[in-house]
C-alpha cells in the first residue's frame, strides 16, 4: 500500500481508513463552540455513559473512553494486575503480537496459549490455570492474573455465548477478572452467527471495551466495567498511562451518537452483508478460505501472479506468506462499505 | 465547576473548554469518507509535517503527531532517556505534579528544582549538573538525562531567547538533549513581549512539542526532533506508548489546517489581547496579579466574599489558598475569546 | 578515601567496611557442607523467623529475608503500593536521594516533605495528605499510597514512640502503610536516648526491615510484615525483583546468630560508647555539632587545612561543603568499634 | 522435598544446596576484620577482576560481581536493551519462565523461539530476525534488540564452538548483542565433551556471566562485558536494580579464589564424572535418559511406584509427568559430590 498518494483503488485494506459515521462529524461540528467542561466529566460523556449503561442492561457499571485500542488494553491490563501477574491470551492475540509490548512497558508478561483460529477454549485456559497451580515451583513463574479474548478476534472469528459463559466461570473460579478487547465489536453484534449480545458482555466480562475507531468512530473506545468498584484509582491510571483526553466531550459525542437509537449494533450490517457475498462468490470461484470467519475480516489465499494485478486495482492487506506461490491476504469490509464497492471487487475476482 | 451542566456562565476556566477552530472542523467533514492508510503514514500527515519543518525553518526535523500533552511528555522523555538517567524540571513543572506519575510510571525519576515563576534559569540548571557531577556519590544517584521546560510555563510566564540558548549551550556542554512542553506555544508566539519563534525553538532545543489541544485543535500534539537520528525506534515507542492513533489524519488535517497561511503563529492573537485588557483593568483596580505572566493565563488574588458572587457569573480556576480571606484564582482567555467576553468579565470585575 | 589500597588509616568512614559479627562467620563455616533446600525455607530461616516474632512480640508477622537495603526498599516499596500510588519521604530520605531511582524504575513517585533533621513530624505527614484529598485536581496527581521513614535516619536521628505511634494514627486514618527503612536500627535499639523497641515497630508500622549490613552481618536485611495478609504474592515479586538468595540458609544463618540471647539489641553498644565520646569531646573542643544525632554517625565541621591533615589518618565521609573554609564531615562508628580505635581518634582532633 | 527438616536423604535435588567451596570459607573467616571500601571498589574486587579477565584473555573486560543469577539477567538485560527491544530467547530459558517475570517488570518482552534440547540454533535466531524486519509491520512489534542464551543450558545441554561463532556473527549482522547466562558454567568448562574455553566465551559474546551460587561460591554471579564501553551507566543501572552489594567484597573474595590456580576450570569435574557414572547406570539398566545432557544434570525417567521408594531415600527435583504412570526427574551432581555418594545413589537405582 502506497501510504504517499491519495487513494484511487477500492478500499479493502482494512477497517480504519476511512473518516467517522456522518452523524457523528454533524454533531462535532453543532456543538463545537460549546464550552463543557474536560477530562470526560461533562453531560455528553455523561449521556454516552447512560446509554452504554442501558445497552449492556448494567446500570451500576463505570463506562471510560479511551482513544484508541493499544492505550485501552495496557490501561485496563495495567489497571488491574497485581505486580506479580501476567495476563493469559491466545498467541496470536493484539496484546500478543501487535501492540509493540506496550503490556510489557507496564511490567506485566503476556502469557500466550496457542490459538485456535485466533480463540482460546475454556478447556486450554482452564489446563493453563490448573498447571500453574499444580507446578510447585510457581511462585518462580508469573501468576496468571487475568484472561484476555478478543471477539471479533484478530482472525475475525467469533466466541458463543456458551463459550464466554464457560470463560466465566473459570476466571471466577481461580478469582481472576475476564476482560474483553471489543476493537471491531460492531462487526460481532452485527453478525447473524453470533449469539452474543452486550448485556451478555456485561453478564460474563469483568472488563470489556466497546471499539469505535474500527466501528464508525474517528476513535475512542469505550471501556465497560460492570463491577464499578472493581479498579480503585481506575482515573487516575488513565490519566497517568496519557490515556485522558483534555476535551474528553469528542469522546462523547462520537459514543453518544453511536448509542443513540442502537446504532451501534446496527452499523456493521453493510460490512456483515458484504463479506458475506465477497465470501460466498470467493468459495464459488475455488478460493481456499483460510478461518471460518463470519465477521467483517476475510482471509484468503491468492496466487502470486494473480496477486499481482488484483493489487493494482485493490487495496489489502499482506497477511503471510502460504507457500512459494501463495499467499494469505485479507480483505477488511467497514460499517461504510457500499455495494457498488463490493459488486466492484467481486467483477475483479 | 458543576461539570454536569452545560455553561450558561462566562467561560475563562481554562483554554480547553471549546472545540476547534472552525476551518478545522469544515475539514474534517471534507475529507471524512476519503480512504487513506493509517498510522499518520498518510499524505495530509506528511502535508502537515512538511508545513511545521517549514515554519521551523528546519527542513530534516522529525515531526510525530501525538493525541495528548501528558502523553506527548510521557512518551518523548522514556524515549530519549537511558535507564538510569531522570529528566530535570521545575517543581511546578507539569511533569512533576499533574501527569499522575506518567514519567515515574515510565521508570523515570523527576528530579526537581525550585521554580523562579515557574521557569528554571540556566543559572539553577547549570548548579544542579556540576553538583550531581561533583558528587563523589553521584553514581548512587540518578543521573540527569535531559532537561524540561514548558513555555509559556503553568504560570504563563515565557522564556527569552537568551535563556532558551544559554540552556541549550549548558545541556550542550553535558550532552543531554533540551526538551521544550509548548502545549501553549500558540499563545507565546503571539505575545508582543516574547522574542522566541519556532525557528528558534528549532535550534535551541533538542525536542519539543507544539501544542495543538489547548491552541484551537481538537486535540494533538505535534513532536518535533530537529535532528531526525536523536531517537531510534521512536515509531515503536509511540505505539508502545498507546500514544500511536489508528486514523493518523485525523491528527494531520489539525495540524496541516493550523500550519497552513501562518494560522498557529497568529492563532492565540485574540487571547493575547483580552489577556493584556483583563490585566489592565484588575491592575487599575488594585487587584494582586501573582505572576508577571504576559500569556492567555491571568493570575490573581480575590477577596472570598467577592469571589463567592464572581463564580456566580463566571467560571474560573481555583488556583490556591491566598490566606484565610483570599484565594488566589486563574483566568484564561483562548483563541476564541471574544471582545464581547471580555468585556462583559470586566464588567463584573 | 583510596579504595584500591588496603587501609592503614583510622576507620570511620563507615559502618560497612568490616565484615561480620565472628560468631556469624563461625556459623557459616560449621554449616557449610550441609544440605538444605534452598530459597529461605530451610529449617535455619525459620528458627530465625521464629526468634525475629518472638523479639519483636508477633508471632503471626510475615519475615522475609533480603540482600540489601536499596533492594529491600525497592521491593517492598513495589509490592505495597497500587500503579498509581507514589511514596511519601523525607527529602532526605534514602530512597528520595541515594538509591539511583529504583523506586522509580519500578514506577512509582517518591513524595517527597522537607526534613526535620531527617526526620518528618506526624504534622508534615497529616498536612500533606489531606491537602491532596483537598485538592480537586488530586486524581491527576500522585496517589500518596505509604509513608517511608528510616530509623535512625541518614543524619543519625531518631523517631520518639509518640512519633511512631502519631505517624502510625495518620496512616490508619488515610488506610495506608507506615515503612520503617531500619538499615541501622541496631544503633537505634542500643541507644539510650530512644525509647522505640521492636515490639513498638511491630505495633506501629505495617512494615519494616531490621538491617543487617550495617549491623554485624555480612549482609542482609530481615523485612517484618505484623500482618501476613497485607502483601499478596509477595515471594513471587522478591524473586521478580531479583531479590530472592538461592541458598537462603546463609540469610538465615545471620539472622538467626543476631536474634540468638538479644545480640541484635546489644551489638550497637559499642557503637554508641565510641559515638558518645567522640561527640563529647568534639564539642569539648567546640567544633560544631550538625545535628542532634543521639546514635553512630558524627556529623561535624572541620576547618578545611585541618582536615587535610585528618585526613591522612583518618577515613571520614565527606558530607556536604560547609562554606568556603569548612566542609561538615561524617564519622561513623559500628559493632565493631574499639575503645582503641576511639582514643586513637580523639588524639588526633 | 520436605524443606523443613534437615536433610538426611541423598542430596542430589539441585546444585545449591550446600555451602561454599571450603577455601572461600576460611578466606572470609581471615578477612573478616579487615576494613575496605563498597560497592565492589576494594583491592579484593580488583583482584578477582584481573584474574578473571586474564582466565577470560580479555585485558580491556568490564567485569561486575552480582548476587544471583535472576538479579543478573535482570540487570543485564534492562541495561542492554532500549526501550522498545525485547530479547530472543528459548521458550525454555531461565528468563522465559522461571524468573517470575522479571525481565518484563523492567519493561521488556521475551521473544521466545521453540527449544531443542534446551538450546536455540542459529538458524532459528536467523529466521526470527529476518521474519522481524520482513514484516512490514514490524514497527508495530517488539524489536529482536539482543539473543539470550544458557550454557549449560536448564537441560544440561552445550553450544558448541561453531554455534557460539555462528550466533556471534548473526548478531553482529543484526547489530544486536549475544548475552550467555553461565550459572552452571563451571560444569560446562569441565565437561570433556565441550570445546568451549573461556577466551570464546569472550570472542562471542558481548555480556556472559560467570555462574558462582552453583559453581562452588555462597552466591554471584561475575558479569562479563568484554567491550567495557558496551553499557554506559551501567553502575547506576546495577544499584537501581537493588543489586549492588554494599560490601562488595564478599563477592570479591569468592570469585578471587574460585579463579586462583584455575579453580572454576577444574571445579566442576567431580559433578561431571558422578553424572557420567550415574548416566552409565542408567542407560546399562534401560532408562531412558530425556536429553543428551553431558553436564551435571541427568534427566530421566522413573515409573511412579519406583519413584516413590526411591524418594524416600534420595532428593531429586520434580521435572515433569512423563504420563500416567512414568514420570520425568531431575538428578543433579555438583562440585561437591563424592564418590561415596554416588555409588550410594547407584546402589538404590
Amino acid at each position: 500500500m502506497n501510504c504517499t498518494e491519495e487513494k484511487k483503488k477500492l478500499g479493502f485494506a482494512s477497517d480504519y481508513m476511512k473518516g467517522a459515521y456522518p452523524a457523528i462529524i454533524e454533531r462535532l461540528a453543532e456543538t463545537n463552540m460549546m464550552e463543557t467542561c474536560g477530562y470526560g466529566l461533562d453531560p455528553i460523556c455523561e449521556s454516552a455513559r447512560d446509554k452504554i449503561r442501558m445497552a449492556c442492561e448494567c446500570p451500576r457499571a463505570r463506562v471510560e473512553f479511551l482513544v484508541g485500542g493499544t492505550q485501552a488494553n495496557a490501561t485496563v491490563i495495567d489497571a488491574v494486575l497485581r505486580r506479580h501477574q501476567g495476563v493469559v491470551a491466545a498467541e496470536t492475540g493484539h496484546i500478543a503480537s501487535h501492540e509493540a509490548g506496550a503490556i510489557e512497558a507496564s511490567g506485566h508478561k503476556v502469557l500466550t496459549v496457542p490459538h485456535i483460529n485466533g480463540k482460546i477454549s475454556p478447556e486450554q485456559v482452564s489446563i493453563f490455570l490448573e498447571d500453574y497451580y499444580n507446578d510447585e515451583n510457581h511462585d518462580h513463574m508469573v501468576m496468571p492474573g487475568m484472561v484476555y479474548i478478543s471477539h471479533p478476534t484478530e482472525y475475525g472469528t467469533l466466541y458463543t455465548k456458551k463459550e464466554l459463559q464457560e470463560l466465566h466461570e473459570i476466571c471466577r473460579k481461580y478469582h481472576i477478572p475476564l476482560y474483553l478487547d471489543g476493537a471491531r465489536l460492531a462487526y460481532a453484534l452485527a453478525c447473524p452467527a453470533s449469539d452474543v449480545t452486550l448485556p451478555d458482555l456485561a453478564e460474563f466480562c469483568d472488563v470489556f471495551y466497546i471499539g469505535g475507531t474500527k466501528c464508525g468512530a474517528l476513535f475512542g473506545e469505550a471501556v465497560v466495567v460492570p463491577d464499578p468498584e472493581l479498579i480503585p484509582g481506575f482515573f487516575s491510571i488513565i490519566k497517568q498511562h496519557g490515556a485522558l483526553l483534555a476535551k474528553g466531550r469528542i469522546l462523547g459525542i462520537q459514543f453518544d451518537t453511536l448509542f443513540t437509537d442502537g446504532l451501534y449494533e446496527k452499523i456493521g450490517e453493510p460490512a456483515i452483508k458484504a463479506a458475506d457475498k465477497i465470501r460466498t462468490i470467493l468459495q464459488m470461484k475455488d478460493y481456499h478460505l483460510c478461518f471460518d470467519s463470519p465477521t467483517n475480516q476475510i482471509f484468503c489465499v491468492m496466487e502470486n501472479d494473480q496477486l499481482e494485478k488484483f493489487g493494482e486495482r485493490v487495496e489489502y492487506s499482506f497477511w503471510e506468506k502460504y507457500d512459494e506461490d501463495n499467499t494469505v491476504i485479507r480483505l477488511a469490509t467497514d460499517w461504510a462499505t457500499t455495494p457498488e464497492e463490493t459488486d466492484a471487487l467481486i467483477e475483479i475476482l
